[in-house]
Order: structure tokens, then C-alpha cells, then sequence
């Protein structure tokens, strides 16, 4: 049976597979979705066991188990790892969503639900492809080894560790992992770079307590103001960050990349008009690939301190704190930018106040070769699939187990995606288009046999 | 019977009736109260009849009910004005607290509870007072009219509106609070200035939805660090407020208020150890009593945007807000300083985010004449019953109602009141200690009959 016509005779079984595994909360952000967490990886070890991959296990870590499989053909054939996460990030602002997050739902020609394209519908591309080729052909074209963590939207804090205790079950020839966007819906893309990431707190702590801002203000230091004060020195107006040393190792693009570079066409207006937006954050002109593929960041992900709710409280708090991102470039070390970070952090800081600097997680950026066969594997797959030529591109996002691969098991990473930019990952209203996800999977088959023949 | 001797055969049942009223949650700065607020006005209006006040009266407003009650004696003697509020703050954060917030607790020498200080257990220091002049005298040496307000703690929003109504009903010779602090438990104080308010909330937003950090970051303006910059930019690194015009208008304290100001002495070094704080905000010396009674201050009450649940997301917030109240001293007009506060915020806004300033308060502030019969009664009954006399002092909060006294009804305010400045108002584990309480009943009912004799 070729994959088109099985694809459409089990067109709902599929997705309502993909429903039920979509349907589990595997928030792994914050502990009380720990139980959701183990539900999940089970049924994803199920999953695997039922489509007749072999020697599945379920691999605890500190925090949250990864999904282990594998399935060996012969020898003399490749082996290829495919890698992805089966934790999802919170859904809240849960108000804003159009359909229940949890409950994936069909909407046009998307489906709708948190996970569905980071990365849950895109380990099922790879997961319904296998099964195709196992039913049909009752073989794989190549070996297989699969490794499903829970902790990627964590920063993969147990990932290298357990890397480096599996070696021995991990060799394989290429990693592929689909978790970077398409350039649209008709436009497949192959990464060939990702950003690294350092993750930080920070603590501001004033008074023992809440004071009376009429009998102490002007007096004592404000721990919100402080913070403020802070983050304010973070970025210069022209959004440059202000940390002494923040910019020195980056590598430049090469030749090559900068054409690929060339190669992206943003339109600016219709930009900014889908986020609401009418300015960037800078006065000078943005290149908006050159941004995310070639220049680190520094983002506040959420701030508090002081009195939320509804009204008026007139108080100085005694304590207000902020989560911040730093995507890095690379060739910066995110242990030297953790840092230069905490030491600039400490150098910044009003008088009057006590500063807590957490390093909540790191991840090492990655820049990939791009002349592989397996890379050449991936763009003829994608070419036969979608009836056009992948662009090569730079992802803004992080995905700290590509530098692990290099690192440790001394492989490259294929990073062949299937969803698109505006799905809303990370946002309310997160969606995967169908036929893409379909389209993802006879891309993965395709893949596989064109690895095979390698 | 002496006034001694009725306390104390009625210990019990006058703080038992103050832990009744304390049980009401009258939280006004939170619609979720309305109810409880309601309940408060309409157990006050019982209270003041149950006493032998006359002509009570439940005016409601566009927001939370005045309770109003009067009692005529005659013509010929002079009418004191005695107002207070029912109203009080939130008990968030409610896990630092040693007791429920809305059970009065005894503990060693304090009664411990929401609005025991601010401003319940005073206004029934008042209270008390009347009852037992009219118990014991059948009369009362002053006539009375009473305002217990249900909106101090908001701002008192619909106050002057209704002055300005009941002018005819309240007329009278000098008004009288209870809502500012002695010196120390030992240590009565004549407040003689209070500063005004405004209260403002800056709302900074910028894409319609929140995003990935790693798509947008360095690209889109994050409406957190908008909103720290801003804020970074209303003080400089010596607490100055940067608002153009800001102190231009300010009223300087004459010779004999700065006499009063030296005769204050307090220990920095105990006032920074009893906060857990080691430094003050400015680094030139700090007189804390000049800073509470002459200068203004710019405070931010909250601060919130992003992700702020227990560990790590990565977003651009679509949204960041604070709450900040500046409080003014003599001659700055809250009106135009919360247009100075507007331009000057729209000024120094980041590009590609939307601001918007709502000003949900404002309140005049007052200095008051020191050389009044109703002052010298009010010095003299302090005097008898607390064995010293009054301190004259300024006070860092703001009680709107004054300026609206001598504004609509062409009075002055005598601030005697009797709780200290540890008595923790506003935040956790707020108390009044009992002796002082019923030295409080005494002090007011003294007041009463040297001001009836004047």
C-alpha cells in the first residue's frame, strides 16, 4: 500500500490517536503536573511498544523519565536517532485560548491544542511514518534509535547526563529531530543553527515586610523600583545588551549563510500588522532573519512584585523579582554569559536592597555543517513531499540537545520541521495545519529510505 | 462613675464589640467586598444607635455607604466634627501572619488585627467616649456629628461630592480624626500636615498575544522592559523625582514647624535593623522626618507581566503593568502633577509598545494651623491622660478628608490619634496595643468636655 492511500484510510485514526496524546497535561514548567508528566511518557512507551518498536523503557531521571526506543535492522545499515519531547509548556493565559488546551480540536484546517506543534504532532510525523514502513514492509530502511525527553521546555536539565550514561545505546550515524518551523505553509526550511539559552532569576528583596508607602517611601529603597532600575541598565536604548562582554566570541555568519540569509524574505508590514505592532523594538532597520539566526537576546519573561490584584494598595514591598531569557550565538559559552550576567547584575544594583541572582538552566548554542548526506536526504525527501526545495535556515528558539549530540556523541543533527511560524507555540491558540502534519509524516518516511540507501 | 472605673468593669464587653466589628471583611479596594462592606456600614449604624446617637443614617454613594450620625445638645455649645473609616486594606500576603486577619487576637499586650490600628480600633476609642458620657451624663459636653466613610482606603473617591451635598448637616466647629500615629506607646503626637496623593497605573502593551522568546526576542519591544525603563526613568540614582515641575510648587516649612521637625529624634541605625535593612534608597543622609512631612515621594505599589508561576517560560508578555501612588506635600496640586506625571511618562516611552495612565485617585494635601482652642484642648486632654504632652509632628500618609474639611466646610481637623508607627498598618500582623486603646477612650472623652468648655 503506498503511504498516500494509507494515510487516508486510517486519516482518523491518526488524529485521534494524536488527540489522546495530546490530551495529557505534560506541563513540565511546573511540579504539579508531575503525575500528568509519568501518564504521558507511559503512554508514549505504549505507543511505541504497539507499533513494534523494540526494547522501549522508560528511563527516570531526576526530574522527569525519557521514552527509549530502538529498532535494529542490520549493521551495515545507518542508524538514526530521532529525538523530540513529550513535555508541553503552561497554557495559561487559559482565557485567551478559542478551544480547550488539553482537548485538541479541529478548526478549519488546523488542529488546535497545546503541544500539537511543539512538539507533540511533530513526534507523531516521525512515529506514524515508522509504523507505515514497519506494517507494510515489516522492516525499517534503517536502524532506529528514539530518545523522547520531558524536560526540553526546562532547558533539558538531565539530558547530557544521561547522554553520556547511555553512550553505548545511543551510537548512531545522524540525529533528526523535528521541532523548527517551516518558512510558511507551502515553504519547508532545514536549520542549520540554533541559539543556546541561559535562563535567570532575579530577586529583589527590600524591607522585612510590606510598608506603608506614606510613612517609608522616599525613605527605604523600593525593591520594584530597584529591580526596574536594573533591568533598565540590561539594554541600552537601541536594545544593545549593556553586560560588559556579552558580544565578544560571537562567530559571524560565513559566506555561505549570509546568502542563505539573503535568501529570506520578510515582509516588515505584514509583520508587525499580525502581532498588533506598528514599531520595532529598535530606531534602525531590522533584519529580522539576521536577528534570530546571528544576534543573542535578552528577554524578561514575566516580573512581579507588590500588589496584583484588583484596586489600589499603597505599599513598597518587600520583595519584587523577574525571569529573563539570554538567547545566545554561536560560540558564546553560557557559562561565561551566566556569568558576566550576575556580575553586571551586582554592579548595577541600587543601594538598599539584597539581589538573588538563580541560573534556573543553560543550554550551549549549535551552528551545523550543511553538506551532509543526510542533510541532502532531508531537502530530496522534503523537495518530493512538498514539490519544492527547503530553504537552509537559522532558528531563533533552542534546542539544547543538538550541541549534547555533537558533544557527546560526536553526531550531526537533521533539523527538518513541519510547523510554521505563526502556530502559536509558547501562546494561547497553539495549532498545527493538517495537512502538514500528513505531509510530515510521508516526509519522514521518504527520509528514512533515502538514509537508507546512503 | 469615673471614667476609670467604667473601663474597667466594661474591659470585656467593649473589646469583644471591637472584635465584632473587626470580624467584617470592609476591604474596599477589592469589589469581591462589596458585600462585607455593606454588612460593616450597616453594623456601625446599629453600634451608634445602640449608644444614643440620633438622626443615623446610611448615605449610600456611587460606591460604598457614609455612615452618618448626630446629637444635638445646643446651640450654644460648639459641634465637633468626628470622622473616621470602616474601610480597610487587604490582609494579603495573609500566609505572614501569625493570626487569622479578621479574628481579633490578643497577644501580650496588643489586640492583633486587620484595621485594629487603621482605622476601627480608634474610631472606636471615639466611640467608646460618647457612650460613656452619654451612659453617665445623660448629655454630652460638645454636640456631635459624625462621617464614617467606606472609601478612605480607595482614595475616598465620593467624599468632597458628598460634603459638598450635606453641607447643611454637617455643620460644624472643628472635626476631629484618629488615623495618625504617636511618636512611640509613651509618646502622643499632634499631627499638623499630611500629604496628598496621586495614584496612577501605567499599562505598557505591545504584541497582541504573548510570544516565543526565541522568535520574537530583540525583534518585537518587550512591554516589561518598556515598563522598567519607564519607571527607571521617574527617579534618578539619588531617589530624586524626574518629572519636569515636580517640587517646583512645594510650600517649605516655616520656623516653628522645623523647630518641631529637630525636636524628633529617631535612631536610624534601630529604624533600619527593626526594616532587616542595612541601607537607606538615598546615599546623602536621610532626616527621616523631614522626607515623611516635607517631601514628596514616588512609589511603585506593584508590578506584574509575563510569566510569574512557579518555573520557567520563555515569552514576550503581551502586557506589563505597575500600580505607583506619589504622595505631595504643601501647595503641589494633585491635579497638575498628574498631568506633569502623564507627559512626562509618554515622553520617555520606549517605541513599539502602546502606554496607557489611568489616574484612579487623587488627594490634596494639608498643613494645618497649630495655634487653635480645639489644638490646645485636644494637647491639654493628651496631657492628662497620657501624663506628656503632644509632640507636634507631620505625617508621611494621606487623609484626603482634610483638605476637603477646610475646602467645602471651612474647618480645621484636629489629628489626634493613637496608635505607633510599628503597629504594622497596611501589612502583616497590624495590632494596637490595648492600653493605649482604652488610654484612648479617656483622651477623647477629655477632649470632648475641655472643647465643650471652650
Amino acid at each position: 500500500m503506498s503511504i498516500k492511500e494509507y494515510l487516508k484510510s486510517h486519516h482518523k485514526s491518526i488524529l485521534d490517536d494524536l488527540a489522546d496524546f495530546l490530551s495529557i497535561k505534560s506541563i513540565s514548567t511546573n511540579d504539579e503536573y508531575q503525575q500528568d508528566i509519568q501518564d504521558c511518557a507511559r503512554f508514549l512507551m505504549q505507543k511505541l511498544n504497539s507499533i513494534g518498536m523494540t526494547d522501549t523503557k522508560l528511563i527516570q531521571t531526576k526530574k522527569h523519565p525519557i521514552v527509549y526506543a530502538s529498532y535494529h535492522v542490520s549493521d551495515n545499515k545507518p542508524t538514526v536517532l530521532v529525538y523530540a519531547h513529550y513535555d508541553v509548556q503552561p497554557a495559561d493565559p487559559i482565557e485567551l485560548w478559542n478551544s480547550e488546551p488539553f482537548k485538541a480540536t479541529l478548526r478549519g484546517d488546523y488542529l488546535y491544542a497545546r503541544g500539537v506543534s511543539d512538539d507533540k504532532g511533530q513526534l507523531y510525523c516521525h512515529i506514524n511514518a515508522i509504523e507505515y514502513l514497519l506494517k507494510t514492509t515489516h522492516t525499517l530502511p534503517v536502524n532506529i534509535v528514539m530518545i523522547i525527553e520531558g524536560e526540553e521546555e526546562i532547558g533539558s536539565p538531565n539530558l547530557a547526563q544521561f547522554l553520556e550514561e547511555y553512550k553505548d545505546k545511543l551510537k548512531a550515524d545522524v540525529a533528526v529531530i523535528s521541532d523548527t518551523p517551516m518558512i510558511n505553509k507551502d515553504q519547508p526550511a532545514l536549520c542549520f543553527s540554533l541559539r543556546g539559552m541561559v535562563y535567570a532569576e532575579i530577586i529583589v528583596t527590600g524591607p522585612n515586610k510590606d510598608l506603608h508607602s506614606g510613612q517609608y517611601g522616599g525613605i527605604v529603597q523600593n525593591p520594584i523600583q530597584a529591580l526596574c532600575s536594573i533591568i533598565a541598565n540590561l539594554k541600552d536604548n537601541n536594545d544593545k545588551v549593556m553586560i560588559p562582554g556579552f558580544y565578544d566570541d560571537i562567530l559571524s555568519l560565513s559566506r555561505k549563510e549570509k546568502e542563505y540569509l539573503d535568501d529570506i524574505a520578510i515582509n516588515q508590514d505584514t509583520y508587525l500588522t499580525e502581532l498588533g505592532l506598528t514599531k520595532f523594538a529598535k530606531e534602525t532597520p531590522v533584519n529580522i532573519a539576521k536577528q534570530l539566526w546571528a544576534e543573542p537576546t535578552l528577554d524578561c519573561n514575566g516580573i512581579v512584585g507588590g500588589y496584583i490584584e484588583k484596586g489600589a494598595k499603597t505599599i513598597i514591598p518587600s520583595k519584587a523579582s523577574t525571569k529573563l531569557s539570554m538567547r545566545l550565538v554561536a560560540n558564546q559559552d553560557p557559562l561565561v554569559i551566566a556569568e558576566q550576567f550576575k556580575t553586571y547584575v551586582n554592579s548595577v544594583s541600587p543601594q538598599g536592597v539584597n539581589i538573588d541572582i538563580d541560573i534556573h538552566s543553560i543550554a550551549h548554542p549549535a551552528r551545523m555543517a550543511i553538506d551532509t548526506i543526510y542533510i541532502k536526504a532531508a531537502a530530496a525527501a522534503y523537495k518530493s513531499i512538498f514539490g519544492i526545495a527547503p530553504k537552509f535556515v537559522g532558528e531563533g528558539g533552542t534546542i539544547p540537545v543538538v550541541a549534547d549530540f555533537k558533544q557527546i556523541l560526536g553526531i550531526d543533527t537533521v533539523m527538518m520541521g513541519f510547523n510554521c511560524p505563526d502556530d502559536c507555540i509558547h501562546s494561547p491558540n497553539e495549532r498545527l495545519l493538517i495537512e502538514n502534519f500528513f505531509k510530515g509524516i510521508q516526509t519522514s518516511a521518504t527520509f528514512l529510505s533515502l538514509a537508507g540507501q546512503s
